[in-house]
């Protein structure tokens, strides 16, 4: 059992809600690859709470504090760790553990894995708050990943019944993929934006939360990453994407949609473009036997509703149950909360994929790929 | 790039369409659990072609030869390798690689990423023909598992628009899952899956292929396997399905519905049923926070339509791009093929959701765990 | 290249020795070990130079700062995190670098291997100073092993051309071990536990320093940890003594003397005492075909002298060599370092063996078997 | 528990002595590396017993069958599969198993380990005949350093208390080290080689056995491979080497000679010689900080001697223990044994170090450094 992954590009993440830090390891990074501070700052405000009445009220500053690995901006080729204080916790919010566990969260399994001995306040280190480091991750992926020349977008396709624009799987519309962070919620089409916006504030209004779903693309992957099995890049996108809290499906190209489909209809036919081998139609989402073919990359995935939500719900007290009395009990949980994580989990999907790609690429090239032509004198 | 996966349990799998062999080393296995051989076979039998109409005419015995590893039926907790021998492999039918890359195959991308030097001959290592060792490997974990009181079942829920019966997630009908075999398509509705199978044989009469979508739980898990992050439930079990030639969508429990539904909705109570904590509803598919919660883990699996298919498709001839000359070209694929995957897939599925939890067993129990109390002399 | 090893017991170091921070993750520790930060704080005592004559002059406070992982002392079951801060390094001391490599250093072949982006400054990552939190992983798998029956010891066994009393590697004698802490240099014999530490006074003195040979044994581990081939006890310990800086050797019981002996001199004999199997001569240090046999496990850990010495030493200006100039250049180094780091690196090896053997232990016997009886509500 | 190792290059090993075939898989190899079989056939050949009468009497064809991974000769980038067949195994000589175990094998603790579920015969897995497809292994790596550029060499330092002429640690003479393969014992000596070979006689001819050092050198290999901590390349080589069933020692570069030393007499000066940075001298076997520098990789290695000794020896009977029944018993075995494992271990050494080394290199450059530039219509 472990929160570390990757072998090329090795991702330990570590720390508690309510505990003093959360952080991250990066092992793996080759040196002398040049990261943006202030772009990974401007990432990770993607995913900050930032006042939004669509988002917790938990206040924190979420700014990396890089101990290690990184020197004059330039990557040392060692382990990179980035630590992000907890300053805004509130413990008392969590009185009605461990007897009383929540529905829909971990509480009572992870009570059961760890004997009781978890820190359960805020959900320890199952809570969303250790997405912070791992989308630290996926910014600095990212920035590699754009140096190669790849670029990763994603949209909020649907937030409950409401349903944004489809994306140009063969052609997808990048300006309009920026264009939408400006939007209130990062969806293609303005109006529907507003709607899933309005949708969320209505939930929370009742106590509620609601789902959603992410897509996410990534342009100008070259051809040939990934493996036959469990290194095919769907495996390990897949991964990635799972381990994400709260993510209960995940698709490829045209995914579930691709079972109703004949193979005549679904296969995509080869074409040459601008002297490229190219295909016409891009059901398989850029990927074919797990490997990518030079089409955009593009994944959906699932976000079931927030579990945290104020509404009376139905639990048991596991001491009256141990104890042999009447176990059921009616919990009322205060904490505060996102009404629908699908939003800030745009960019922790972006990240996966970034991470899951990055490591797919120094397994094919090695860690002295990208710097291998630089002398050490003219550093 | 590998073809292997696992810490606790791991799966080693080797060999081409056409070469020799195919096969497959588990490493991790405790010494001393009894293996039922017969049941293997059998097992195996469920993925064979066996003269099937609907199944690729090419004739394999698929028997295993286990070569180390196990002793007088009981596994001495060295590594156990299988080998199957390939006997019906037709490697004329492939002349048109690797000039004409198959579309919706991994022809294009192997190429590049082996830069020539991959035997694609029936496809290769990306061969359907590498889920028979795969496979042994789930039936191995799935009597291990069984040994611990998990059984695994699955139902094809969907062929092209033809839909199954859905399953009861909460206590799922065992009875019909196991009487579900002995139908043309293992679907829980006997009428259902009729129509799937003509369906199928349309669609082959047609030179086509169809998608579909298989379902599989896991009844009487203990409460607790997983963990957060990367080593969650979800995160393992979606490595190893889409490790599985074909599949482009998983989803758990309620999956992709539950991104449209709200928190109060989604959410499974809590209960306490015979002594013990269980939850109304299984949404969730028996998985919280990465963790199994006693309930049915359940998961479904969408296969595109078989890439194969006999009727002419669009693609180019790559000597005739890198030459500078018109590279368009018709392709005709001759080959033998399953016009549907995802019903042999079934018992793929089965063994992707075993290999998955043993590993996850494992790592929580370690490897003396099956055999601790047994002394050698009264072996 | 990573800065991690282990699968079920896994350690992520991270830090340069003149960044912010050094530090250590420890991802596998079960829930609910009861950690004494008291016993960890005096076991790092024992590697802090503590203003000794023979040992560094700089001057570091040493304390972990556990930031996640543990709650009121017992572990979570969670990634354990601990923080030393770097407080007194003196950068201005490394101005010839990276323009002239010290003889004995890793300063070239870092230069090459990151392209001039290491931080070089104290060696970096490359320090002495991360067998700090290798030290503290140490501990803390000392205290584990220790809970599960194991101790571990050990002694100098020369310094120079010093040497310590011999060791039974029978019946290693546990008070005499514990009393050469006492020792001016931890040695067995007092007089030349003196003559070790005047050596070193003598070659510091002269700018210059000493190698030596540190002997560990760990008694009462259980019989069948280990494997054969890359899971062996021995494979699996020396790989933790060579990742040590400064270490050149390794045997394990008669090591190197098993050369030049007879296979009727070497077997240990078996004999029944106590009613256990034990063996009446102990050649093997406790391991056969890289398994525990029950008896103390023995291994010796040769040190090569510390490569910075102040004694103006020949080596090369990198830039006069790319200038196509004359390059060769006298070299006198300041900094602050220890005359003979096998001093010091006594408990980095005790450390060594017990990461490996609970690495060992964990994947025999699970991430619950230390808990596993622990009802939550009696916590 | 695991007989598989590497990340980028990993090694499955599989099969008992006594069972029918012995094998292993690797997987990570680069598409696209022509081998050559014949040299692969003639490095196994070393190992070979054939019908030295200081090997054992054991008959075995050791043909290797590639039955994955290979195609026209050059490596498809999959998993690259290796059987051997076993056919001269005489499994009555192992009647004493398991009532009584061996002195020095690892009878004793594998039974516990695995609970009397081992297969014991020919020491089962443990059985050096599974040195065979590891020498498999590095007899591919050596082929794949060697169009590198880097060519392994090894002699036998001593056998017993005979010793070979000392290898100059800066400048090998590889013209020496190929004419000893021609040696009764591969010693760089002749008149040496004659006296190993008639010590090894004369111990076989009592019934006994005698130990050796094997001494291996890489010439050619690159600045900056390998890393601080666990991927230090004394790390990972000396994980290779005690894998090596037999070996209690292992040093690098002076080794245990180190610790006598000061730091002025073992720091290697840098000079610059043809154009390049050179040590005066080589005392740190061509690795500083776990990195190579570019002088040549030097090691020593210590074989125990063969614990398989037909000379009486005093064991026990694990059933008589377990009766309370006296259980002292004199044990004299019959089998087939090489009455020094270090000489026949001499290409096994060497595979251990390319093995090793490959690890490193795919690490750093990427498992498509080897065929990058090769477009497949070349082929």
């Amino acid at each position: 059992m472990s929160s570390r992954d990757g072998r090329a590009f090795c991702i330990q993440i570590f720390g508690e809600s309510h505990g003093p830090v959360v952080g991250v390891t990066l092992d793996g990074l080759p040196a002398g690859i040049l990261l943006d501070e202030n772009e990974i700052a401007a990432f990770l405000k993607r995913r900050a709470a930032a006042g939004s009445p669509i988002a917790t009220g938990r206040k924190e500053e979420d700014l990396p504090h890089i101990v290690s690995g990184l020197k004059d901006s330039f990557t040392t080729g060692y382990p990179l760790t980035a630590l992000f204080y907890n300053k805004d916790a509130h413990s008392a919010d969590y009185g009605f553990l461990p007897d009383c566990p929540r529905p829909g969260h971990a509480d009572y399994p992870a009570i059961v894995r760890s004997h009781g001995y978890d820190d359960l306040r805020g959900s320890g280190h199952h809570s969303g708050r250790l997405t912070l480091p791992y989308t630290f991750a996926g910014a600095v992926a990212i920035q590699v990943l754009s140096q190669l020349g790849m670029e990763i977008y994603s949209h909020v396709v649907s937030v409950g019944d409401v349903k944004d624009d489809e994306l140009d799987p063969l052609c997808p519309d990048t300006a309009a993929l920026k264009k939408a962070l400006s939007h209130p919620v990062p969806a293609l089409n303005k109006a529907a934006s507003q709607q899933m916006f309005d949708a969320i504030l209505a939930a929370k209004a009742e106590g509620d939360s609601l789902g959603g779903v992410v897509e996410v693309v990534c342009t100008n992957a070259p051809v040939g990453l990934g493996a036959p099995w469990f290194d095919g890049v769907e495996a390990v996108l897949a991964k990635q994407f799972f381990s994400i809290p709260a993510v209960k499906g995940v698709e490829f190209g045209a995914g579930f949609a691709a079972a109703t489909m004949h193979g005549s209809q679904y296969n995509d036919p080869y074409q040459c473009a601008d002297g490229k081998v190219q295909t016409v139609s891009n059901n398989a989402g850029g990927l074919l036997g797990g490997l990518t073919n030079g089409m955009p990359i593009t994944a959906r995935v699932a976000f079931r509703p927030t579990p945290s939500i104020s509404k009376a719900q139905q639990s048991i007290s596991l001491s009256a149950l141990q104890a042999g009395n009447e176990a059921a009990k009616i919990l009322e949980v205060k904490g505060r909360h996102d009404p629908c994580v699908a939003v800030r989990g745009v960019p922790v999907v972006e990240s996966a994929m970034a991470v899951g790609l990055l490591e797919l690429w120094l397994e094919r090239n090695g860690d002295q790929s990208l710097t291998g032509g630089i002398p050490h004198a003219e550093k």
